[in-house]
């Protein structure tokens, strides 16, 4: 199978996981605020579904590690659902934290519902993610849900920790390159390598099979955000939702930017003026690719893509779903583009 | 030994139990993330302990539940500390979502930090709350871990209910006296049942004792929430450590008031014309209390204590941490003021 005989499978199944795992939140005289989860997903409101929806990769990347491990898939899908509602949980935080009106092509919950409703929706989501574990009980064995339970609350401390230092970077005029690493990994990497980490444990996978499969996460996932500060940038517009540019306009410090800081240049020189007006953001992006940036950033994701898929080989996947996984990790890292 | 013998044993054991809960966010590069959670706690930062850090009342309910359902208490102690920090990371959101500056006689972590960090901080204790109960596979057995790893979040789901009826109640202007209890049902009474839950059933409590140890727990919240309604408006504001009535100045909707809603009298009347100035507070205060609004919230909370004790007297507790159980619970009820 393809990987997109692959997602043709898993997709409908992800999303029934994921209304499973919101049903307790679906009790009478709770619809409002299901409705805002529903509606966050994509289920609901205006221009619901598909793109609304977002991509489901986390989980999908869960699944698909399980069948490479061995696994059956269909035993992992409350702890797909669990990430993904993990991950949404996340971005109805961040979009109040960046102040962030749109996304994927909607308003977002707080702009809709003001700030107290989204805090408290997220928490509601963060909630149902733990609450989708339980599933486990019933699909595999207690000592997998025992070891899910411990991993996704200190997966999500992980993701705080990240946040933390992206939130106070913005504050930070003379930040190093290095210090992009640990906001990622925190931010980022940690829950994609959950994603593997889980999926695998599931299928039955120890010792340094599992390891393998947990550093094909963390790497993808930092490959993954890399590539998505590129696309932050240099992205089509039109498919990822955003103004062109929009992580330039929004003095988002992504890798090209902490890149053409430490040169010096002139991109520094103009970025350290304050800002990027919305009228010089193409010679912005221009110095940027100039000064080796946008270059450098892609290499960047082709090595973490190309770490993540040799560890990917040692974790010895089977055939086919192997190569569905080594086609998705390609996609999300971009060994080149 | 007495209710004060108790508490001079807990408290000492429940401050160390959140200490070794916060220990995995104490890590190299997160020191200031932890920082805020610890101010938060009270443990740092200006007039530090004890009365920054709060009562410590939950995490005591569930010890002391648990020595009087025959438990060891000190075997529930990770299960204290992850219901206090999941007090204190709703706490945290609470004080964002309502604009509260101060909590506990100190700046509040968003008037210190801002929105943005303030609900990364909540988010890392939501985290942590979870991660503690891991304790309890060393602690207990994994049955009660299980337990517990399901009970922690379904909790917090209600929590966030409660939460979006409570916001919500502050843009509906025809509020009938029943839509109180299912808010403070899902906001107060919901934690408190879990910490008398997870105590008798650390302490091997099943079937009708169990039962009778939530039954006691639910009816106690509400009581406690009811008492709290009524010291928001007439309790000693050093106490309190806020201004005199100051649930009448910042328009909460609590028990009283909806009382009073409902009498459609004078005080209805001049509610309707939109706040409560700070020069009238007080004839606001009186005339709720000459329309029997101090009264009824007084006898809600001595009916729901009660009852609670009741319930209590059922599950049949060990006479001695049972006395101081009883103690506590009218302490927080109050059976008579």
């Amino acid at each position: 199978m393809s990987l997109a005989h692959y997602r043709r499978e898993l997709l409908p199944a992800i999303e029934q996981a994921l209304r499973d795992a919101m049903a307790p939140a679906n009790s009478v005289g709770h619809e409002a605020l299901y409705g805002m989860l529903a509606y966050h997903l994509g289920w609901e409101g205006g221009k619901a579904k598909p793109r609304a929806a977002g991509k489901r990769i986390r989980p999908t990347l869960l699944l698909l590690t399980c069948a490479a491990a061995g696994g059956d898939w269909k035993q992992a899908l409350p702890a797909a659902a669990a990430v993904e509602l993990l991950h949404n949980f996340s971005l109805i935080h961040d979009d109040i934290q960046d102040g962030s009106q749109q996304r994927r092509g909607r308003l977002t919950l707080w702009a809709i519902h003001g700030i107290a409703q989204a805090i408290n929706a997220g928490d509601a989501m963060f909630s149902l993610a733990h609450m989708s574990l339980e599933g486990l009980l019933k699909t595999t064995s207690r000592s997998i849900y025992v070891t899910a339970a411990g991993l996704l609350p200190r997966t999500s401390l992980h993701l705080t920790q990240g946040q933390y230092l992206d939130l106070s970077y913005e504050n930070i005029n003379d930040l190093s390159l290095v210090s992009y690493w640990p906001m990622i990994w925190g931010k980022t990497a940690m829950l994609i390598r959950a994603c593997t980490q889980l999926g695998a444990a599931i299928a039955g996978a120890t010792g340094r099979k599992l390891k393998a499969y947990m550093t094909f996460g963390e790497k993808l996932g930092l490959a993954y955000q890399v590539h998505d500060d590129l696309l932050g940038i240099w992205g089509d517009p039109k498919e990822m939702g955003k103004s062109a540019h929009s992580d330039l306009l929004s003095g988002k410090k992504s890798l090209p930017v902490l890149y053409a800081l430490e040169q010096n240049g002139e991109f520094a020189k103009r970025w350290a003026n304050g800002g990027v007006p919305q009228e010089q953001v193409k010679e912005f992006a221009q110095l940027l690719e100039v000064e080796g940036a946008k270059e450098f950033t892609r290499s960047e994701a082709a090595r973490l893509t190309e770490e993540s898929l040799h560890a990917l080989a040692m974790a010895k996947p089977l055939a086919e779903a192997g190569a569905a996984l080594t086609e998705f990790a390609d996609e999300l890292g971009r060994r080149e583009v």
